[in-house]
């Protein structure tokens, strides 16, 4: 199933000159197109916002863009390669955001990697955005930065690698568990890395069944347990809703008997340790391009597999999420996104694939077309039942 | 010759949901085309960029993406109106530089108007832009904004308002001085307005060859002069480089015996005013809607009449300068906007009709395709002249 090599050639001549461009959606044939696009006809426009601002989604792109903000210190599996190296990723991301869900987005490197800059620039800049997406910040960081821009700003924000990630997880468990006939509530989840993906992966199964109680989460030193005195905050906050027994102990202890293996850490997991799972067990190696567990080693004793690969079955690939994410969340006029409209996004991604259910298809393609409309559907209405939406002026 | 009216029903249907998109330039149809515009392949390009920075001008849109920022302090006729209804402006800014220069533009209305904040906000961001156009910024604030950005950033700063009006009035005074047969160094100019436009215009007046000594620049007080105590910073700077002899007085002693009148002030000036000028007078009058001196009364006194507005002859207008200023800029790889790429670029425009001058053509139509390209090539020589150009790394 691997796709033709790409060569190098071939990847820098796609991207001589960068991957975007700005298009006008209005015509300027004749000077009458520029004195209704621009003086003097829009200051009547700048006059109808400047008495009502809540008519600037109505008049402006705003209602269909989003910034794809970084500050470059966690870019894909680089690290902290700065904003000018980050900026080829975020116009990919750019593109997906177009290609995928018809949403405008415009890419933002940050030259600061200091959090109270961090929050003060996406501030200042948010009136010209109707949403932001954060992308390739890293952990702790990324934790507080998110808060902090959800408090100050009135527009979506949505760190990508947290909660897109954790949204495609939660979809792809589901399934996972309604293939093997398990409750998510009796499913015994060990999340092997405590990072931006972790985390939110953690909470999110909680927010979407899972028990928070017999749930275990694993950082390089062990088990995340109420007994360690090394924990910073959020790791603090994951001893609290996780790990009720206090299990202390390496990342073997903790698989033991587990009936989930969810891998966001990069490292690597030993065969014993795979092998000492319940039976049947339910494996997500997600770290690209190596999976935490090898995939032909894994397939000897797991139920399902997924990875983070598009050369296996089962990518768990946030390109099923953040297009259709934000669409919903812009469409319905949302001031934030909440845990419900994570939650159903997640249900309607895998809804996508739940009356044709096998191991190799828990789910959706990611460039299935039914998957984005679905999601932005579930999105809106959760915003919609949560009250996050901004009332319509012209209503 | 007036346009047909516009009604604003038709303005704001045109507005609906704004008036820009976002374009990937590159395919997306298939999976090996993810694979190359995003993971993996894009790591590729972002290692190299990381070990040579002067790479993210071949691969990725910097090469020709600018900024378009504003605090909403002063826009158009309509003062202090904040971020959110000043992005009409900004988007259709936006639209002119890409139908006129092919630039892509993203309009960034910021939710301050603290200098301070200014400054670091837009130097956060710059990283992800090859050139930042000031907009609508309140004088004396721009002028300090702008000079602060200059030293901060790597790429062009360019404040429209004050540069891009100076590089037409050049132009125009050029042809005009021209087509009357006079030297530029001969003329005495009196400028009426010290904000953004005044300022810029009375130094590039100077740089392009009018003599600042004889020149007087008047404010809401009267003649700038070293006499008045009543000066801030750079009302101190004007006084320095003109009016050596130091007239004190209101516009029309000002304007007694002078040759060229430039308003850019939005007040009114007499009649008396203008027929006490010296025989054939040169009268820009760029106010906008309504001109500081009458079109019609001007008429009776001057041999040039020049105004901000589409529906006379020789309209002084920004499109002809700003779209081919960035674009020569980019192309050469400018780390900054000179004098002498801003005098160049008004050489530019003013060459384009010097073969037909006429009292009611001494500038081109802002349709005139020949325009941009003329100004974009006449900068990005000076750029090179100047040596202010980034070397090409794959050089």
């Amino acid at each position: 199933m691997r796709a033709n090599a790409i060569t190098d050639d071939e990847v820098f001549a796609r991207h001589e000159g960068g991957k975007l461009a700005v298009a006008a959606t209005v015509p300027l044939a004749e000077p009458r197109d520029l004195s209704i696009a621009y003086t003097p006809g829009v200051a009547k426009v700048c006059q109808a916002i400047a008495a009502d601002p809540s008519l600037v989604n109505a008049y402006t792109w705003t209602s269909n863009v989003v910034a794809v903000v970084t500050d470059g210190s966690a870019v894909l599996g680089l690290g902290d390669i700065g904003p000018r190296a980050a900026l080829p990723v975020m116009e990919g991301k750019a593109v997906l955001f177009k290609q995928f869900g018809g949403v405008d987005a415009v890419p933002i490197c940050l030259d600061t990697q200091d959090p109270d800059q961090i929050v003060a620039t996406v501030t200042a800049l948010a009136p010209s955005f109707g949403g932001i997406n954060l992308e390739d910040i890293s952990a702790p960081r990324c934790f507080d930065i998110e808060r902090r821009l959800d408090e100050a700003v009135d527009i979506p924000v949505f760190h990508d690698d947290q909660h897109g990630t954790a949204i495609v997880v939660l979809a792809a468990l589901r399934n996972a568990a309604r293939l093997l006939d398990r409750k998510l509530s009796d499913l015994r989840v060990v999340v092997v890395g405590a990072g931006a993906a972790g985390v939110a992966v953690t909470k999110m199964l909680i927010a979407g069944g899972v028990t928070g109680a017999t749930m275990v989460v694993c950082d390089s030193r062990g088990t995340i347990h109420r007994g360690r005195a090394d924990l910073n905050g959020i790791k603090t906050e994951l001893a609290e809703i996780t790990n009720a027994a206090g299990l202390a102990g390496d990342i073997e202890t903790a698989l033991a008997g587990a009936d989930v293996l969810i891998g966001v850490s990069g490292g690597q997991i030993p065969e014993s340790a795979v092998a000492a799972m319940a039976p049947q067990p339910i494996v997500f190696a997600l770290a690209n391009p190596t999976p935490e567990v090898d995939p032909e080693m894994a397939a000897r004793y797991c139920a399902v597999l997924a990875t983070g690969r598009s050369d296996y079955p089962n990518q768990i690939n946030n390109v099923l999420a953040f297009p259709g994410v934000f669409k919903g969340a812009l469409a319905a006029g949302a001031t934030r996104i909440t845990e419900g409209m994570k939650v159903a996004a997640a249900q309607a991604i895998a809804a996508q694939v739940v009356d044709s259910l096998s191991p190799d298809s828990i789910v959706p393609s990611p460039l299935d077309p039914r998957v984005v409309p679905a999601v932005a559907e579930a999105v809106a209405a959760a915003a919609r039942e949560d009250g996050v939406c901004r009332p319509d002026p012209r209503r």
